[in-house]
């Protein structure tokens, strides 16, 4: 982290990188979202999708996994920022809402469909702040 | 922006205007809502509802489109601000839960009724930190 | 608020601070989630469950309540902090997100059980920040 930049313009562009990450996967713009990360950055996906790494394997990852999937929106919440000197540290929680098929009248079709965290180390870069490694979780539903 | 205030309030200052925002809105208080609106402050809901300029227009406009709807509450997330000197800009995530009838025992009722972005740009006036600009999106349900 | 430390790292401590109460809450850690209350904190839960003073109290009382309960996760939005030089206050939206049974192949199971508000006076401590006092609102379900 620059000395000469002040900590809370850090935190700043580090709640701007999330709310990026968000909006671009809703948007299927793979090298977009590939792009928030460090060129070595990684994307950990537990036992379903192990270690993403690297900006094409992610934009790959996106193409593959969401480019075909209905419309969906990502809402992130409580995110905690440690700034580390040299690099910061998050933790924040997500949900997905996905559009299903409706089930009646009083009902419009949008479904939770997972609900997780993510626990992230992001690093600058002459780019601006990237993730260099996003751990995701899927809590809900459990067992998933 | 005043010289002299730090950026880090400023921040602050426009996380507490769009929490307000949700938290007037779900209470329909159509007046105090308004006032978060530079006294020109234009809300922007694309082909289904249009411009809305002025506080005046604001606050009947709430009246009219939220007053007697069901129990709400704006759950907002992923804010990302940039400030730009006058001025900042910002993007954020917002979902809408209301109550409609309950769908049986393992249900409460709850449902997330629309979900989408706002894209704002804010400014400093006597009164604080106001929407000069607030242009609303609704991204699901999907062709609303 | 120590005058040395600057106003946006206290403001990011708070933030840690909220997006701690839920992830510890979600993984049902009672004394953890106590810990996060000043010695003689308070959590205040209206008519249903009244003020629970001090962090034995509290954490009993997590224990209580939700140690038996299914998997759930705390979403945060919107949280609006104003520091105020000795201590901050706080208001935020939470909804929480509860697996209940499965409605058919359209559905997640993923409901949203209740969402509220927060009302917060949160005090400096030799441990950092901790909730003096935690207002805690359910307002939909509505009558709740």
């Amino acid at each position: 982290m620059s000395e000469e930049i002040p900590y809370a313009e850090h935190a700043e562009a580090i709640r701007r990188l999330m709310a990026e990450y968000g909006r671009l996967l809703d948007l299927k713009d793979a090298p977009g979202w590939a792009a928030l990360f460090a060129p070595d950055g990684e994307w950990i996906g537990g036992e379903r999708y192990g270690v993403i790494a690297g900006r094409a394997a992610l934009a790959a990852f996106v193409e593959r996994e969401f480019a075909a999937t209905p419309p969906c929106v990502h809402i992130f919440g409580s995110i905690a920022i440690t700034m580390r000197g040299r690099d910061a540290t998050a933790w924040s929680r997500w949900m997905l809402i996905e559009q299903r098929e409706n089930g009646g009248e009083s009902d419009t079709g949008l479904r939770i469909a997972i609900a997780g965290s993510y626990s992230d180390i992001i690093v600058p870069t002459p780019e601006g702040w990237r993730f260099k490694r996003r751990e995701v979780t899927a809590d809900l539903p459990a067992g998933l």
